[in-house]
């Protein structure tokens, strides 16, 4: 079970800073911006190579909440960088799909 | 009208690697990976923060199709990383929302 199942079902605790049916969006514990929130599906999937075309509106659906938590979190107007990284060229390290919202200050390179 | 509008209206070229009715795909000239793809949508939205709540099905059909990009390009495997910019802070650059598909090498950090 990944660290993030476990938020989801309550057995650790998370800065949660929006929650619905669909999703839970809560603070990244090791935060690469001043304002870095993790936004991830309840149904546990791994990255996008695991979604079906079904999940096209789940997808969709954590992207248009960025907007809310970039709201919560005063980064809507200044400008904020979505990032999902899928397998290990990417550097993913929590094998349960999640979106990187990450603002509060000028972002550099996307690669790294 | 930007850049990417040209484009998609076949005013300027580019190395497509993919397209449907709802988005086109081409590789980054100016490329921050060995792999490097542009998906973007032919509805003109400026970032995430101009869609409607109707545009989550395009949006996650972007998603979606950055699987199909990184199996022509190679990278299914091996992992990619999806990035969208939206505004100044994260450092977007033209103002028609996309979505970098990036890999071929193993990445850095999220916020450069």
């Amino acid at each position: 079970m990944t660290i993030f199942q476990k938020i989801l079902d309550g057995e650790i605790p998370a800065h949660v800073v929006y929650e619905d049916e669909r999703v839970l969006a809560f603070r990244d514990i090791h935060p690469a911006a001043p304002v870095h929130v993790l936004i991830i599906p309840r149904k546990p999937l791994i990255d996008v190579r695991a979604a079906e075309e079904e999940d096209a509106l789940l997808l969709g659906h954590m992207i248009l909440v960025s907007r809310e938590v970039a709201r919560r979190e005063g980064v809507l107007e200044s400008g904020y960088r979505l990032v999902i990284n899928n397998g290990t060229d990417a550097g993913q390290e929590v094998f349960h799909l999640h979106l990187h919202v990450m603002g509060g200050a000028r972002l550099g390179g996307l690669a790294g």
